[in-house]
């Protein structure tokens, strides 16, 4: 039986929601990352992946200044990171710096990986669509890496970001 | 440590992968339910959300005509159900009426809810994307219902559709 309630307290049901980091360089070369749960894929031949990005973010301006980004799938390691990037703006801080995140550079795209993630998918962007308070970007997805070792993802397995495996 | 992989194997990383049902009428009248994995919130304020429909679908037409849609979180115990919906065609059967799946009219928009699901989204469409082989469908989320008992959403914990709670 279904009870009509406000979708404030309905989207509460979404839980376990998948995390993923998105990172594209700012104007100084900086790498930006930001951690969010509004993604999905989006095309299976060619490969596309979209992310959801609250307008107001730096993220955006990475994004449009890269034309490209990393989606990054974290590990369930990586939970402590994971916040951080999705809760400090990258502005004024250099955000991977704040953590010992080893990176290694992108193959076909001007951004970095991460080398703990699950995985790390390299995106040329090819759309973005305003959409509300958030901006829809498109990437195509350009190479694929995967961690050697067998990781599980990051998950927002509760409300007030408490992240986990699951 | 990183290794460059092909977007096939990169992508099967991802589970679990989360799983909706989008329903929409059809221009008979037939509500219409597909279930799907590739969706996400797209605003908050106010609220959207998105999913991504393969172009060549029958929902694709029925999302175009009813310029409206429910998105539903089947709970676990729907498994059964939102495999068929995901595997069948609705051109030529009426896919609800293959189950014994409890229905109720939505109540702002001229789709149905489904009595078991953990919730209901009832979305007015807004926007339309084509992504590669795929059409992105941006809806407002005009009224949502939540189930009256707690209940666990449904996930595909696996590859080759193997669907369960997390």
């Amino acid at each position: 039986m279904q009870k009509q309630v406000k979708f404030d307290r309905a989207i509460k049901t979404k839980y376990p929601e998948q995390v993923v980091i998105a990172i594209a360089k700012d104007k100084n070369g900086k790498a930006n990352p930001v951690t969010l749960g509004w993604t999905m894929i989006a095309s299976g031949e060619p490969p596309m992946m979209a992310v959801a990005l609250y307008k107001g973010h730096y993220s955006v301006k990475c994004i449009r200044h890269s034309k490209c980004f990393t989606l990054v799938y974290p590990s369930s390691d990586m939970a402590k990171p994971a916040l951080f990037f999705g809760s400090h703006s990258g502005r004024d801080i250099d955000k991977l710096a704040e953590f010992d995140c080893k990176t290694a550079p992108a193959k076909k795209i001007d951004s970095v990986l991460l080398g703990d993630a699950v995985a790390n998918f390299e995106c040329k962007l090819v759309k973005q669509i305003l959409t509300g308070d958030h901006i829809i970007f498109i990437g195509k997805v350009v190479a694929s890496h995967i961690n050697a070792r067998r990781k599980k993802r990051l998950y927002t397995i509760g409300p007030g970001h408490k992240l986990g495996p699951v």
